[in-house]
C-alpha cells in the first residue's frame, strides 16, 4: 500500500499516548491495564487504516481491541478514526515486523484477525506470508485455549496456500466461505481495502479457524505447498 | 442428470460382460482379475457418461480404471465410449447407492474420484453427500495407505462444505485450485459436465488429499458445520 508522506504522523501518534501505546513491550502479559474495562482482547495484526477496527469495537463495546500496524503513516489514519469516533476499547501499536510472542503473553488474546495481509506472492518470499506455519505457532501462543483466527483475502492463490497450512496445522475450519459478500449469514464488518475491491466484483475469500488439535508443521513433510 | 429412456441399455450392459461386472460382489478383493494387467485401480464413483474415466484410461495405460455409476442409461452411454475407443483397462459397475465397503476389499483401491457428485444442497440431505463423514471412512477403509481422494464440483457451498469435512477427519489437502481452468499447471481431464459448465465460464473448484492422518470424525462436536 502507497501512502502519500504525512508529516504530522508521527507527533500525532505521540500526543495520544492513552490509545497508542509507545513502548509495548512493557505491557507483554498486562494489556488489560491499556483498558478500561477488563474484557477479552481481539487483535488485528496489519490493521491498515483502521476501518474494521473502528466499527468493530463500536460493534461490539463488551470487547477490547488491539491494533498493530507497522507504517506510520497508516496507523496514524487509524488513529484519527478512533478519534473522531470516540472509541474506548481500542488500543493502537506502532511496531515493525516483529513476533508476536514478543508484544504478548502466553493466553493473552482471545481473537486475531488477518485481513488482506501482503500475499508476497513470489515462491522465496513465502515464509513472510502471516499463514505461513512460522507465524501459526505464534498465533497459538498468545492465543486463548478457545481462541480464533479469521483470515480474509482477495488473493485466490494467497488463500489457497493458507487453506493447506491451516490444514496442515491440523487446525479447524470452523466457518468457510469462498464468497464471502454473497453468504450474508456470515456477519461482516468490511476493510477499506475490501470495501473498495468487492465494488469492483472481485471476490473475498474467508475463513474461521479454531486450533483445539493444532500440531506444529513438520516442514519437511510439507513438500506438496 | 436427466436422460432420454434408452431401451437397449439394459441389454446392451449385459452383452458386454467382459467390461461390465455383472456380479460385482463376487469380485471384492480380486477385482484385479477383471483386467489384463496387475497394476493399480482407480476408482471414480458416480462416472456418468464416462468422458473422464476413458480419457483417463487411455491417458493412462500404466493403471486400471473401475468405474460405479447407478443409473443404467447413463452407464450405457460409457459402455459406448468404451467400446468406441477400445480402451481394455476400465471396467464399469451398475450399482444402485451401496457401501463402497461392500464392493471393496481393504486397501483394493490406489485412488478415488469424485466428479461433480450430487450436492444434495438441503441441509437435511448433507449426511447423502458422498463428502460427509460417513463416505470419508469408507474411502479411507478400501484405499491402500498411500491412497489419494480427488473431488472437484462447481457447487460453491458443496465445495466449502466438503473441505470442512475434510479438514475435520484430518485429511491432508494435498492440492487446492479454487478455479481449476485458471490453473494450468495442474493436469486435468474434464467430464462431460465440467465442459460445458465451464464453457458457461462457471468456476470449478478441485482438491486432492490424502489420508496419513486420518481420524474418524466425532459428530458431536461438528455443530459447526
Amino acid at each position: 500500500m502507497r501512502l502519500r508522506h504525512i508529516p504530522e504522523a508521527e507527533e500525532g501518534l505521540a500526543a495520544n499516548p492513552h490509545i497508542v501505546v509507545t513502548h509495548p513491550k512493557n505491557y507483554k502479559g498486562k494489556f488489560q491495564k491499556r483498558f478500561k474495562k477488563n474484557q477479552p482482547i481481539h487483535l488485528e495484526i496489519g490493521m491498515g487504516k483502521g476501518q474494521f477496527i473502528v466499527e468493530m469495537a463500536k460493534a461490539h463495546p463488551e470487547l477490547n481491541f488491539i491494533g498493530v500496524e507497522m507504517q506510520t503513516g497508516v496507523i496514524y489514519r487509524a488513529l484519527e478514526k478512533v478519534l473522531e469516533e470516540g472509541v474506548e476499547n481500542v488500543q493502537l501499536i506502532n511496531t515493525k515486523a516483529q513476533m508476536i510472542t514478543d508484544l504478548f503473553a502466553e493466553g493473552e488474546i482471545d481473537h486475531i484477525y488477518l485481513n488482506f495481509s501482503d500475499p508476497w506472492s513470489k515462491k522465496r518470499y513465502a515464509v513472510r506470508r502471516l499463514t505461513h506455519f512460522n507465524f501459526l505457532e505464534s498465533y497459538h501462543q498468545v492465543l486463548k485455549d478457545k481462541g480464533l483466527l479469521s483470515f480474509k483475502t482477495d488473493n485466490r492463490k494467497f488463500f489457497e496456500f493458507s487453506i493447506q497450512m491451516f490444514n496442515a496445522a491440523h487446525m479447524t475450519i470452523r466457518e468457510l466461505s469462498l464468497n464471502l459478500h454473497q453468504d450474508l449469514e456470515i456477519k461482516n464488518i468490511q476493510t477499506e481495502y475490501e470495501e473498495k475491491f468487492s465494488k469492483q466484483g472481485k471476490r473475498i475469500y474467508y475463513t474461521q479457524l479454531s486450533f483445539d488439535f493444532f500440531q506444529a508443521v513438520d516442514e519437511t513433510a510439507l513438500d506438496y505447498i
